[in-house]
């Protein structure tokens, strides 16, 4: 079956879409850490992100330096943390968190934002790649 | 003035080291969220990992692979996460993490391991490098 992450690339599943290129996604975290929590993706649907080949690897997180510095354009923020964690969906993702204090790269407080609020935002992030 | 990382580098503050090269050092973190907890630094002093230069950026995040690969060979655990935050040190470092529960990415929980057991872990891991 595919992960919750194939059925957003593949449109199955609606997203607040960032960024995308023949191997990897960005989208918005629906229930974020902080405003403009952003995921990145490769399309290949592996779960741990030690066990992507290096090419893969190296790829993802070059595409999220990249998404990176256009949230730091868009957000204010002290800077722009990574996490990668992965104990809940079987497809590797990189979180990419403003963070404004410690909490915000603990996963405990949470945003809530309108379907309005989350489009504006990503048209923001988006405006700065 | 150096920052406390830059210190260890050089060797003025001790450390259980894990890898060096020309640009990067990896070493135990000395206040581990769970066993086996490293930090992946560059050499050059830059507060915020994404204002590093491109190519040192994606140095760090491959070396940082490297040193995750040996983690995950001698600790067990279900996956080596990874954690950028930076608020505290202004040096850029790359937390990797063992991870058995959600509770050892979120910086609460601390081991405290003694000198023999810390130089014990680090050859372990050096051991798979």
């Amino acid at each position: 079956m595919s992960s919750i992450f194939t059925k957003i690339i593949n449109g199955e599943i609606p997203c607040y879409k960032i960024a995308e290129t023949d191997e990897f996604f960005a989208f918005l975290d629906i229930n974020p850490n902080s405003i403009g929590h952003t995921l990145c993706i490769p399309k290949k649907e592996v779960d741990k992100i030690f066990d992507l080949d290096e090419a893969t690897y190296r790829g993802l997180m070059a595409f999220s330096r990249k998404v990176a510095l256009a949230i730091e354009k868009a957000i204010p923020c002290k800077r722009v943390g990574i996490t990668v964690i992965g104990l809940e969906v079987p497809h590797a993702h990189v979180h990419l968190i403003p963070l404004h204090t410690m909490e915000d790269a603990r996963f405990i407080k949470k945003e809530k934002l309108s379907p309005e609020e989350f489009q504006k935002l990503a048209d923001s992030i988006k405006s700065y790649l």
